[in-house]
């Protein structure tokens, strides 16, 4: 009896060790998923500037063809993001159609703002942390990259806070703006503010900042003799100018590349710079795409990523969080240019690549891959699904009709105004992620939880 | 200690129970998941034709406000589909942009044909199996619930075979359409073929069709003086005209119903019947969306779905495949009519709400909502980014404002022609699915693996 009754005990132990195990796994993955003690580690975020499914279609039929892939594609995680956009004047009525400063200022903040903001709350105009300054606040490395200045509105918006995204240098403060007036006057530094965004960025904490933009950086400081510049170099940046510099930068000192006056050049344009035409009174002749000749020196998307990469990682035992910007599919589709939009989400594709492979070696690495909103660009048929009538059936706008390297013609149309540049649309954008960001990202999300999902995930 | 024996038994024999319970469950998981030896049951897949992701937040927009969620974005899986489209002269040539027959053939028979093609080859005029007549063959029933006249493309597709969409009765087998000769003449009896597609689905062994189509019924069957509809009767379907037929319809017959001579009325409208407009000289007037008076005897899309599924799982063992259409987003967006096309969308969302229930009641039911094509719509600034200006900056096609139940004015371009529809897109488009697709459907396919996905998931 004695002998059964210390098996009976041995059993009822065992079994009680086994369910005490299962409880206590599952807690320690339920405590891992809704509240990481620690930081995970490092967030890059990449944006494509207008990168909606229409460009992303156009830009997979070309460079891939209809049955291929892009990078992209293949990510494990896939979900759409609703845009949100306010009135400046009337906070609480939605506006449609974002634009770049209040888009990516949800990204940055998880506060929905109006058009033009960078960093600051519609009408209130006050100044709203971004996930750059959360970052740096916990010790970590911080970075931004760009194809366009980096003063502009994507960039701007994770490490500067001012009223207008066009208030982009010290002389540029107060001015008409599509004959509206800009005044950031309140923000310059004789009215106690932090100047305009260059003189921001230059005072920044950043560790790495990469881009166009030199113009707003050679103008002198507000006030001073000196230049935007010459306040970065004495910040602490290392700066540099070209892409040979940039090739032959080693981690170990803050860096700020200025690699063109504006934005950077595109690697792609329509052949013989041809952009898209009127249809009348025929279609556009069709046309190839070519290297654009003014590209030559510029540093690539992917290049300016894995300097940004080296200098966060090196030596870091506290993560980092790097924005990524291909700013051109939207540049370039305002100016409608389908060539120029196609050659910038490769940029962007081979950028993802290059940073899925750091994720690799660095598994605690979420990547994230976005589009701030809408653009004009439509795949269209390349002639009219009714083109069998007598009559010429053709857009009303600008069309250009892309010979494809696999065969056949892609139209892409452009007629959302006629204006020098083409507008923005409201369309939910695509958002991916790589298998550390399973379970983080719902199907369908707003902007602003990008925000909370990536602070969460940094444990700030 | 015979008591304390007893109780340490008790607890042993409770401790063993809960744990293989445990076990089992996790193994009858891991195995319905791995390797279902039985076919999974039923299939419901659900198409908005024309439904890309301008039409989906547009819709949200105004059915649920910005912050708002519709059914479908609830749901947990989402992908992106590539659209496929072939030549029809040269097959092995891409085409970019697909009309609602070929595209509803790749993802009723996985093969990728040419335009207005109804499940047979591009060039060779060969029938494709559809997933449809697999069913059927397997023992399952089928239905297709469409809001478009029966004989339209998309459930065309399904459960017929013809070389031209346009071919919907014996009346209609060769003509002229814009301006290109349409030849069914090889698909007509007296040459051996099957008929036009009211023939066809008259001899068809579908469980249940409901839609319009009704004029392609009324006229005689090819060589006959009785009509098609007659036709059917004789095949075995019940044939019911009205909504008040639907409502008191009882499960057991084969059901045809055809509630309209051709397409559906719709159910909402811009006011007082008002399209997009041309802005010139300035912006159209705002306009509310309003009820469609022409609407009110017309059966919903959720009532014809309710009455599918019980004539399809009614004392059925065997499962089922039901495809469901909401075909008007398409046409009111071919109109120009933005809340028409909100109204259709909104019909298949309270649709999808109805059969997320079933598939509660009936878990082995896979629920796939998907669309065929994009559409020419954009959610464009209700004014231009640009409007500052002293000039006017707007769409050169036309465009609807539309006063939103929650403050402000949203505004829809449609500028890809101006002929008296609109162009498709060649867009990618969304797909959602239930639980039980998870795993199935990665973020990222091409049309035909919808097929293969449904097929497989049936055990086809």
């Amino acid at each position: 009896m004695k002998f059964i009754l210390t098996i009976l005990l041995v059993l009822v132990s065992l079994l009680a060790l086994v369910l005490m195990q299962a409880i206590t796994a599952s807690i320690v993955i339920a405590e891992s998923r809704d509240n990481p003690d620690k930081p995970a580690g490092n967030v890059v975020l990449i944006i494509g500037d207008g990168m909606d499914d229409h460009q992303i279609t156009i830009a997979r039929n070309y460079l891939k063809g209809v049955r291929g892939r892009l990078v992209l594609d293949e990510m494990p995680v896939r979900s759409a993001v609703q845009v949100l956009t306010i009135d400046e004047t009337e906070p609480t009525r939605p506006r449609f159609v974002a634009d770049s400063a209040n888009s990516a200022t949800a990204i940055a903040t998880g506060t929905v703002t109006s058009r033009g903001r960078i960093a600051t709350s519609a009408r209130e105009d006050q100044d709203i942390q971004t996930i750059v300054e959360l970052a740096q606040q916990a010790g970590m490395r911080t970075g931004l990259v760009t194809t366009a200045s980096v003063t502009d509105a994507t960039p701007a918006s994770f490490a500067a806070h001012i009223k207008f995204r066009r208030c982009e240098n010290p002389d540029s403060m107060v001015f008409m703006y599509y004959g509206r007036l800009a005044d950031c006057s309140k923000d310059q530094k004789k009215n106690g503010g932090p100047g305009s965004i260059s003189e921001q960025l230059a005072a920044s904490r950043l560790d790495v900042l990469l881009g166009g933009g030199l113009k707003h950086f050679t103008v002198n400081e507000e006030g001073s003799s000196e230049s935007v510049e010459r306040l970065a170099r004495s910040e602490g940046f290392h700066v540099i100018r070209t892409k040979f510099e940039l090739s032959n930068a080693h981690p170990g000192k803050r860096l700020l590349g200025l690699f063109s006056d504006s934005h950077l050049a595109v690697r792609l344009r329509g052949e013989n710079g041809r952009s898209a035409e009127k249809p009348s009174p025929g279609l556009p002749a069709p046309m190839a795409c070519e290297n654009n000749p003014a590209y030559k020196d510029t540093p690539s998307l992917k290049l300016m990523t894995q300097k940004a990469l080296e200098i966060l990682s090196h030596g870091n035992g506290s993560g980092f969080f790097l924005m990524i910007e291909s700013a051109s599919i939207d540049k370039q589709s305002h100016q409608r240019n389908a060539c120029g939009s196609i050659g910038e989400l490769a940029q962007l594709d081979e950028t993802l690549a290059y940073v899925l492979k750091f994720a690799d070696i660095h598994p605690e690495t979420l990547v994230v891959v976005t589009a701030d909103h809408g653009q004009a660009a439509q795949l269209v048929p390349s002639d009219s699904l009714f083109s069998g009538r007598g009559i010429p059936v053709y857009t009303p706008g600008s069309m250009v009709r892309i010979k494809m390297p696999g065969g056949g013609e892609m139209g892409i149309n452009y007629a959302t105004n006629e204006f020098v540049a083409e507008e923005h649309t409201g369309v939910a954008v695509p958002l991916y992620a790589n298998d550390i960001g399973k379970g983080l990202f719902r199907p369908f999300i707003t902007q602003p939880e990008i925000f909370n999902i990536i602070r969460s995930f940094l444990g700030l």
